[in-house]
């Protein structure tokens, strides 16, 4: 699709959530919405996500393959003390270099430890080792780092902490075209629009069409979402599926986007 | 891992996400959790998930990999009428087979769209078409059906419909005994019973044991899951978990699970 092959010229990167806790249901994932919306502004296009359970083999494999496709690599999870927090480990395999106790953050936790009246354990001392060659990344909710190692940035999985970590990191990252989007709404079935879509997505493969339906109250409704990252070719395309709606007695509403999406 | 290996007796299954609007951060993915939760009820173990753009190499290349590894794959998404629903075609492609009309469905459609005072559209009759050998999944929300091909089931995107078409097929895959879990929660830091935790894993190795930090209100607090299908087994290992924390001066609440986790 040439609208594909537009938006690969965009930097790119693949997301693998490492938790045995969202693959059973018991956490809902908050991560992905946010970490695809960033990227959005920063012009990152986020191609893939995995969600894959804390066992070693699958991680490395996951890690490595992703770190050949994706411009960036981001992953959530599995970085604290306990026997089941199995990252950093995992990463430190992937590129073949060992752990090793980054003095700076050991330093950090005996104090931090220490201001608590507890002396540290080696459980907690886990939390400093880090693959060799990896750099920190800052953590201002709980000082406690996560790193990043050639173009793989590995982030706490407790939303709170991946976003400020996130949003320490961004900056450095390599930006591209900040990606845009119009959403058109109307109470058509998509089904009636569908000829007339296909050929406005034809008329304009740098931007991206999607269709989706929805149900409001009893009400059923498509909203068309033109994605890119060409404002003047977005607007384009968004009146001209405004007039494909018009055309077939629909009333297009048109959504004005603060965010990137 | 002997936890894994002892959930991996179990029926298992990977979950493949087909969707721009996800990956592009428009709409927050409900269809994880669902899944996860009732196909731990059937005792299935939900083994991995993939967020997939709706491009037609990847969806083909997912599809076939899980199909070969797991006893079951869902996907949901891109089975509409428009240019961007390119689901049907891709399973077709990675079954090697043709799509064909389904007749029965075909009618459906044609009357339902007569109801409304439409003659149907090629773009409507998209939706009857499925790969040669499938069967119908029913949809008695808005009545297009999914399908399944061998050990692929294919599904609506939104939410209300995906949970329809999952019950409708719940009762003729093949069970595992239900996972189970018991939550016990405690306002200690995880790093102090790490050590602990590890013992009590390596002691109950048919049981996963896994460690989640929360902060509530200003309060450092840990939830531990203690997961499996031997009620016994958990009951025990959760009993441990609760001493594990009175020995650190904490005081274990277990939470009550009406729903398996």
């Amino acid at each position: 699709m040439s609208a594909q092959q537009n938006v690969h010229l965009q930097p790119n990167a693949g997301l693998i959530i490492i938790g045995n806790e969202v693959l059973s249901g018991r956490t809902q994932d908050q991560n992905v919405a946010f970490i695809a919306q960033n990227l959005n502004e920063l012009g990152i296009v986020l191609a893939e996500v995995n969600i894959i359970p804390d066992v070693q083999d699958k991680i490395i494999e996951t890690v490595r393959a992703f770190s050949k496709i994706y411009t960036y690599v981001f992953t959530t999870g599995g970085i604290g003390p306990t026997h089941d927090d199995i990252t950093a480990g995992c990463i430190a395999n992937a590129f073949d270099v060992p752990l090793e106790l980054n003095q700076k953050t050991a330093d950090l936790l005996t104090a931090r430890y220490a201001a608590s009246g507890f002396k540290i354990n080696e459980a907690q001392l886990k939390m400093a080792r880090i693959p060799k060659g990896a750099q920190l990344i800052p953590n201002p909710v709980t000082q406690i780092p996560g790193f990043f190692i050639e173009n793989v940035y590995v982030f706490a999985g407790v939303p709170a902490i991946m976003r400020a970590m996130f949003e320490g990191i961004a900056p450095s990252l390599k930006h591209g075209i900040p990606i845009q989007s119009k959403t058109i709404h109307c109470y058509l079935g998509e089904g009636r629009l569908a000829e007339g879509l296909e050929k406005i997505q034809k008329d304009s493969p740098k931007v991206e069409i999607g269709s989706y339906p929805f149900w409001s109250v009893g009400k059923h409704g498509v909203s068309i979402v033109v994605r890119g990252i060409d404002t003047a070719l977005i607007a384009q395309a968004a009146e001209d599926v405004g007039k494909l709606m018009r055309r077939f007695g629909g009333e297009p509403e048109y959504e004005s986007s603060e965010a990137p999406r």
